[in-house]
């Protein structure tokens, strides 16, 4: 399904007048009791209308989502070898945080109603899902050709989206009072560290046929060092002072 | 729903026939094609004894997975302090490659069924959100009252869950011919490289009040060592030597 299939491109007064009346009757009566007649009743429009711009009633509930997954797709698709890649995958999930952040009020009643409604549930983990596909495609592409490129594609989308959502969904709760960006920026923080440039130093592969691994990206007041547990005591402090630099 | 309410622990054969029953027709005419009429027509029982067994059409294509759900929860509830949590929960991923093992013909069939039909996409993710809870709350309980204790649970959760479904997709590919087991350790190897303890002592946050991160649970041959730049290097020995051991 083409986003512009479903969802016109610019957002006409009717659409969010839809998407309104929606909300107004799903929190009054409770989603499962509020049909497409009624939503349509009270924007003053005919059926045929609520289905030019919504397939099913569950998508009025996530009215922009299509839109959110194509502006991430084609932010991914205008990157280039410069930009470093779980960094780049972290900047498209924060598309999804700015959405949410846009309408704070709209966003804290939506995640009220989807914990509530089990096929709410459901269509976001599709959702979910879909923007997982999204950054684990651009990852394959950028590691295509290397050493469990796929692997590990899979697994940095994995962890970039439950991150996000970890954080995401503290502001929710805060009812949207919080710093939405600052909690999803300290959660994509954890994961750029445990997958970016400085975990991978730190693990013990790249410790390779010399015997150290490189320091390299850590915050400044703090040296990682790995080494043979048989090299030299001397070879250690040697490259300990180096890689500590200048007192 | 507990399981216990849905799915009898001991598996009669009137449910195997139901499953048997279920996935010729499936196979022969297509999932949208058949019928629970259909199904029970064929295994020679009534309605309300596939109902007994499985909510919907839908859960007779996952059979086992309460079950599993169960026995991953009895598995991490079972887990002391003794055990390293990261290592913890990619056992218990393993319990679900063990079911998808145990019957390869079954697993791929249900493989490319499930790819073919969007309904089963569907419930298949709420599957899996469901297997990623379990973990979650297993890391959160393990990490209460550390930093960021919930986002690392939450991160690792999912990434644990990704590894596993790339090595077992890898397998179900391969027509169930490959080595499950060694494509999951593989992929779930990766997962405890970089959360596991070393990727902790890398990390500036274990560094505490203390100069020392510890090293822990490194490969044998392998010591990483964290400290603030401007901790003296007497000190920086002194630990070094303490934590190579005897030489």
């Amino acid at each position: 399904m083409s986003s512009s299939s479903v969802v016109p491109t610019a957002k006409p007064p009717m659409r969010e007048a839809l998407v309104a009346a929606a909300f107004r009757l799903f929190l009054e009566r409770g989603y499962e009791q509020t049909t497409v007649d009624d939503i349509v009743a009270l924007a003053g429009v005919g059926r045929r209308s609520f289905f030019r711009y919504f397939p099913s009633k569950e998508d009025v509930v996530f009215p922009d989502h299509e839109r959110c997954l194509a502006d991430m797709t084609a932010f991914l698709a205008a990157g280039g070898a410069e930009h470093e890649p779980v960094r780049r995958v972290c900047d498209a999930a924060r598309l999804v945080l700015r959405m949410y952040a846009e309408n704070p009020t709209f966003s804290v009643q939506r995640y009220r109603l989807t914990r509530q409604v089990p096929g709410l549930r459901a269509y976001e983990l599709s959702v979910v899902w879909r923007y997982e596909r999204a950054l684990a495609e651009y990852l394959r592409g950028r590691f295509a050709g290397r050493p469990d490129g796929t692997l590990r594609a899979d697994v940095i989308a994995a962890a970039v989206v439950a991150a996000h959502n970890n954080g995401l969904r503290s502001w929710l709760r805060s009812d949207g009072e919080g710093d939405a960006g600052a909690a999803v920026d300290h959660a994509l923080a954890y994961v750029q560290k445990a997958f970016g440039r400085p975990a991978e130093a730190a693990a013990p592969a790249p410790v390779g046929p010399g015997p150290f691994g490189g320091p390299a990206g850590e915050p400044d007041d703090v040296v990682v060092l790995a080494c043979r547990r048989d090299t030299p005591l001397w070879r250690v402090v040697q490259e300990l002072e180096a890689a500590r630099g200048p007192a």
